[in-house]
């Protein structure tokens, strides 16, 4: 084991903020190739922040703390790290000469507090802190124990960390290669299914490949380790190749894509346009392509038609169809996606109706059926699906909303074969 | 020390995604008045995970994780934390009947690897998942040491805190007296804005006050310690009398209301219905709106009018009136939002156009302008206003649905006085 995540902050544990920093520097340390299996977070008590240095320095090379070294007296950590090995701070005239302009040139008046910040460790080196006036350390209190110490300010921390701390781990040679990995994004197959289909590929130890469930949304990361990062990314690619082969068309995208992302990207490659009918999810579709940048040379707008008599009003919806089959059905469906066409001039449309709960359903009609559209040049089919009641409705609308994206993008570009 | 978190999954280590799970637990703890020390993240990985649970046996009482529960080879926690205990493994055939049903309602096929779900520790409770497959357990392997287990998938683990692990913990008496606790929400008000205008209200210690800062909203938790629930209710009154005096119309509603569900709350009463007119949103609004339960009665629609073609053809925006004041501007606003009343039949109308960005922002139009109107019985009003382009596309949508209900509650139910 070489580095561990030390995070201090008594608002952490209060759960005030979230705990960005030790995603930043998790995603940092990997990308390093820099074994990191374990954080934690400690609040600003002094006792409890020894206890905890102490026992990373029984598991770990290179533990990395973030908070808790500004000017009050709640900020412990350097303190804290001196005393867990027994050892004297001494002051550093350059840092409290430094600290002094800096506050100076912002127009503040230096506090005596702020002078605590020029103390360190005896043996330390200064971990320079270009944007702010707390600098952090790096300390070896013990041979083949480094400690390296950042503010809990994410702007300073990542300064800092890009300046000295990852040129200083490049050259300690701690990190074991260099590591690369992409995320494959799957719509239409279940993380359990996918996990099977891919049982030996998850046993795989270089690449590794590891399966993630979201909302609808499963995923699957392969990483791989090797000595350069061209390197390791030729040994992500017939991993990822073979992945791509075995799920077919289930697979949507890689990386930052989204489900909106990948079918603007393919309807531009196309000319064509899109417009959007929603009833159910009331605007969460067009929300989704929307969020999507440059999403306008595609996505038009559309309707959304909550209301029946928006349904008829803006899309055309006969109301003798709304009145026999009922809003939620295959007809009113196809007919608000070819409304949505029609009024928007779009080459594809797409239509959702539903009952997204709680009140509202029937045996026939349970919560969490949909039924979804897709108008193109080729005409409209439409399907009725059931999504269940048991997750709620934000569950029922984002399902609903991936869904509809998902079997546009199969009817605009069908899978060969 | 009586709680503590252990976060469990390699995609935590490799930083792909925020502890967003250890922040939710620790505000909950908070709120239940349950000390807590100290968070971990480990990965998935056998020993490592035994090894964290064992340590934490020596300091807490309730560790509480959360990750590692699903089907794959690589959810350990169960049989991790069975294993540091040395205690058998035995299957709960009631949830594999659970498992088969739920995924049978889904129109899934169940592999073998679910039925690893329905395995629990010889003497473990079952912590109810009301929306997944994945149970948690409830389990004191040793006396004073009881474990709960959650899923890692956000919502599941909300669902099951709320429905069993917090009326558990509650009579479990691990709580240092009661607690009640009350979340005031704001819009229109900055956090330090809000923090120095109840400067002395933050340093109270039974009532405690602390303020959390969101996208646009901001939040004020008033939290209230005594013998009984009631005795800790009769605390908070005169604290959240004293800041909505304070605060005035910034104060929007409590604990599960959002803007929306206060809008359409008050539409609701006055027996009125509402609609948009969304471009630079895409539906954001919409879907807000129809996020709330019984969203329906008040919220008609409208249309999303993303391309211009669209405002002229649905809303029925002048072709002159674009080109000459340009699509962010009052006048277009106005059009829009009085052309979905008309179009819908609505009381009232929200329109929004704007400049998400990255692109499109000029100097005079700059990236983050959006222009907000509001239609009503006595007209029209619009407004330009700048949320900046240095937090992105999506905090500029996010801010823009939040500002626009937030002056349509002003504009239907102006402040007194």
């Amino acid at each position: 084991m070489v580095a561990e995540l030390l995070c201090i902050g008594t608002e952490l544990l209060l759960g005030n903020i979230t705990n960005g920093n030790a995603r930043w520097l998790a995603e940092q340390l990997a990308a390093l190739g820099i074994a990191h299996h374990r954080q934690a977070v400690v609040g600003d008590n002094r006792e409890r922040l020894i206890a905890a240095v102490r026992e990373a320095s029984g598991r770990c090379r290179v533990p990395i703390t973030t908070g808790g070294l500004g000017p009050t007296p709640d900020d412990l950590t350097t303190e804290a790290i001196a005393a867990a090995f027994d050892t004297p701070l001494v002051e550093h005239p350059e840092i409290w000469r430094d600290i002094q302009a800096r506050l100076g040139a912002r127009g503040r008046v230096c506090s005596p507090s702020n002078r605590k910040q020029a103390f360190l460790p005896q043996g330390a080196q200064v971990l320079p802190n270009p944007t702010g006036t707390a600098p952090g350390m790096i300390w070896t209190p013990v041979p083949g124990f480094t400690v390296l110490t950042f503010p809990g300010v994410p702007s300073e921390m990542r300064a800092m960390w890009a300046a000295t701390a990852a040129p200083w781990l490049r050259q300690t040679g701690v990190s074991e290669g260099v590591f690369a990995s992409r995320m494959l994004r799957f719509w239409g197959v279940s993380e359990s299914a996918l996990a099977e289909q891919m049982a030996d590929l998850l046993a795989l130890e270089n690449p590794t490949v590891a399966p993630y469930a979201g909302a609808g949304e499963v995923k699957l990361r392969i990483t791989a380790r090797a000595a350069t990062e061209a390197a390791a990314e030729v040994l992500l690619e017939p991993v990822e190749a073979e992945i791509r082969v075995r799920s077919g068309a289930a697979c949507f995208g890689v990386n930052d894509d989204s489900l909106a992302s990948v079918v603007l990207e393919l309807l531009r490659h196309r000319g064509e346009t899109l417009a959007v009918a929603e009833s159910c999810t009331g605007g969460g579709i067009g929300a989704a392509l929307a969020a999507v940048p440059g999403a306008s040379d595609v996505f038009l707008g559309g309707v959304i038609a909550y209301a029946n008599a928006v349904k008829q009003a803006l899309l055309g919806v006969p109301a003798a169809m709304l009145e026999s089959h009922g809003a939620v059905s295959d007809p009113v469906a196809c007919a608000m996606a070819e409304g949505a066409r029609r009024a928007t001039g779009a080459t594809w449309a797409i239509a959702v109706t539903g009952i997204a709960g709680p009140g509202g359903g029937s045996a026939e009609k349970p919560v969490g059926l949909v039924h979804l559209a897709i108008a193109g040049p080729d005409g409209c089919t439409s399907e009725g699906v059931r999504f269940g009641a048991s997750r709620g409705r934000a569950w029922i609308q984002q399902l609903t909303a991936g869904e509809a994206l998902h079997r546009l993008r199969l009817a605009a570009a069908p899978p060969e074969g």
